[in-house]
């Protein structure tokens, strides 16, 4: 018979050792995709597949089992600390146990073949090539959901994978509320004088912006001593833990703004990360609680500080300091304007603040009936044009720019979309919320975000994964989520910008 | 009782467990050196700690133990590539395995603490407070040794761990007839008119610098494909496997050539580990035999080539390109000169190839006194000046530019530094067989080193670990080691540079 300190003493090494691998991979895909030469693949390969398989056997044994078990059996006696890491090393760990061996060793190989044909598929602009394995795919989706829970909808399964306690019931209240707002909002906008932009493209050389990036760091307070930036394809943030976190940006030679508004974004990731509290560190509760909340900072950030009309105007004499051929007659305002330019277009990560989220409503829609069946992956292309028509009002010429454009189903991640939109609107929530505390623009103009850092830092990042992101929001906002806040903002927004009563 | 195909699977499975670990915990340390952000120290600590353990305790176990004990009482039923993986992975396990845990864990953490002792020591020219570090070292080595062979001499059972097979009768031997011919030389030279060097001081653009490291690579025919580059505050080459090489220099804004030479020297390493036969690839024999060999081949390039008459002549077109200011009046002569000049100084890691294994000598002698008890660590300031004033005829006026410059020691390598110096005298011996089969000069001057990668390749890089330095370098020149070839070829270099008969 174990004891309880006996138990907690294993429980720390279990989270230790786990943090240990996940460190050590995490660094190797960091190194992948920053660093190393371009072939190296293979051996790199050979080794995650190792390591993969040590970190699996290190979880899914019989002793970890009794482990949990006999903390889940006498969690009276745990801390509230204790109990988050039991809860959630508990769901994890039943969930992965239900998934026979030999299955989800084949979907690893099927996520892995996927990958390439996707890439290949996209490029060819070849949806047909690609549909054989996206139907592998869905159909290993819905059976993993029945294994993890046969009484729930398979959908609402998976949502809850990536936002705990997440489901469609929420997710479409949401949606509906976005669709009823802004798609009308959208045509209005369509019909008023375009805004001019032109300014952002042109030539902007990238020493100048990485020191740009540097700059923008700086203002959000990022402790650099603790978390680095390097260049990828695709702009992501990982952490290794609280003190060693990474940011990652792509220059674009003719476009200033883009590199900006990803360090911004991916900087309110790396603050949430990097203000996760002390006593998380090495469990299981480290970290940012769940794909929502996360994206909620990065796009408090991106948007609704790093879009605003006072942090415009303060980083514009730094844009002139850096790129006075460019922006010498450029004003706040025009600059304001521009970077907040409303454009219909077929790609999710070109897409402006208002259009966004009607792009994640596209994927969800979608991704929603090929998992109940109500859509057939073959009747996908037609399905996404029709419903880009219908929210965007744009016409989508072929699958490369359209539902072959991101990597998400190809990597096997449904239920992940949604999560990007919720972020925005928990973030337009927040900031309510803060601003009874505080003027959050006035901090903006004063050039200080330091009490915004604080402020989240408090009542959100100092959390971890302690509440599920429902239980996290409503204890920052003292609400239930609401998306009422999201729709008004981007009216209030919107509105303003293009002079619409 | 297993069979041998068994126990082939299992060696197969114990040899790539064994890639997996280190090529993680090698990226985790690349990374720490080359991207991390500053305060990263303390999870990375956390994470290579259990690492290390993890790996230790999948090799150290009593099943590998039967493993290796039943394959090496079978050898006859091996191929000579198993042979040779049993026989290196048997000598690592037993050596290991007779080291007390308690004792080895006691070390690492004298080691850990020695570094940043060290570290202070020599920023506060303090030798006092690393000595009582530095006696538990020396104490730890000796007793280290006593467990790997209490037969044999200390000195010799260490020098064996970085040089398969070396002995102190082939060391003295060798550094006899440096000490012979060398130190004389040296005193002549210093009667002779300094040289100009003054060009090679000024400005360098370290964006141009970066080209030029760009540029050396490719004339070494490195392929970049499976080799990269980093900047660290000392250069070094790892390899996670035989297509995935890294080096580093470090760029110094007020000298051109210090990253130069850093470059071609890492890039012969990086050569060597590019070169390692695919057949032993995630086995033991994979990769570089030994630092002898390694050094052979760094300092091939890096001085035999890289310093010679046609190669300095080579790349000047481009230092006048990147650097039009500094060398637009440089000949190939003045060039040549500069990059060769002799000048005893007090650092070995800045030293001229002449002086250079001087430097060693200094090393080699006091840490063999060290390991024997016949110099007392008390006592080493002294010695080493003594010795320094000897062989290089140079006052050290204080110990940070004296016996606390390296970080060897401190690290606990004893026995690591002769190699520096066998490598170039390797180097040399090769030189000479190497002009039996071609004209190696010509090809430098045809600026194609191709023929020189090919024969390097073929006679040395494609064996890995398969032979004792010794041996190969033997199978390389059909002959044993002779230190002959090295003082020729100095003496001839040496001579001609400064007009001495």
């Amino acid at each position: 018979m174990m004891d309880i300190k006996t138990a907690v003493a294993k429980l720390d090494e279990l989270q230790k050792i786990q943090y240990a691998y996940s460190h050590a991979m995490g660094i190797v895909f960091y190194d992948a995709v920053t660093t190393a030469p371009k072939d190296t693949a293979e051996g790199r390969g050979v080794a995650l597949g190792i390591l993969s398989g040590e970190m699996y056997r290190k979880f899914i044994n019989p002793e970890v089992d009794e482990l949990l078990t006999f903390l889940s059996g006498n969690m009276s006696e745990l801390d509230d600390h204790r109990k988050r890491e039991v809860e959630l090393l508990k769901k994890d760990f039943d969930r992965t146990k239900k998934i026979p061996e030999n299955e989800y060793v084949e979907y690893q190989m099927l996520l892995n073949e996927a990958d390439s044909v996707w890439h290949k598929a996209k490029e060819e602009n070849d949806f047909e090539s690609f549909r054989p394995c996206l139907e592998k795919i869905v159909a290993f989706n819905r059976k993993m959901a029945a294994y993890y829970d046969p009484e729930k909808d398979a959908y609402d399964v998976l949502l809850d994978l990536y936002e705990e306690g997440l489901t469609q019931e929420t997710a479409d209240a949401f949606f509906l509320k976005l669709r009823e707002r802004i798609v009308p909002l959208l045509e209005e906008i369509m019909k008023k004088d375009q805004i001019d932009d032109s300014f952002l493209y042109g030539h902007f050389d990238i020493n100048a912006q990485r020191q740009f990036s540097d700059y923008l760091m700086e203002k959000m307070c990022i402790d650099r001593s603790h978390c680095g930036i390097g260049e990828t394809e695709h702009p992501f943030t990982t952490n290794f833990n609280k003190k060693d976190v990474r940011i990652t940006t792509n220059y674009h030679e003719d476009n200033a703004v883009n590199s900006m508004f990803s360090v911004v974004h991916e900087g309110g990731h790396a603050l949430y990360e990097l203000g996760s509290g002390d006593e998380h560190e090495y469990t299981a509760v480290a970290g940012g609680v769940s794909m929502g909340i996360h994206e909620s900072q990065s796009r408090f950030f991106e948007n609704i500080i790093g879009r605003s009309r006072p942090f415009v105007k303060n980083v514009l004499p730094k844009l002139k300091e850096l790129f006075p051929e460019q922006f010498r007659t450029v004003t706040a305002e025009q600059l304001y304007r521009a970077v907040n330019k409303v454009e219909p277009g077929l790609i999710r990560i070109d897409a402006d603040e208002l259009t966004y989220s009607l792009h994640i409503m596209v994927r969800y829609e979608l991704e929603k009936q090929l998992i109940k069946g109500t859509l057939e992956v073959k009747d996908l292309p037609d399905a996404w044009a029709a419903k880009m028509k219908e929210y965007l009002g744009v016409d989508v010429p072929d699958d490369k720019r359209g539902c072959l454009q991101d990597s998400h189903w190809s990597s096997g991640s449904f239920g992940y979309f949604p999560s990007y939109a919720l972020g925005s609107a928990y973030g337009a929530q927040i900031l309510k919320k803060m601003e009874e505390d505080f003027d959050v623009y006035k901090a903006v103009e004063d050039d200080d975000l330091s009490p915004i850092v604080a402020w989240l830092t408090e009542h959100i990042w100092q959390y971890g994964k302690m509440y599920a992101p429902g239980a996290l929001l409503e204890k920052c906002v003292g609400a239930p989520f609401d998306p009422q806040y999201y729709v008004d903002y981007l009216e209030t927004k919107f509105r303003d910008l293009y002079s619409i009563d």
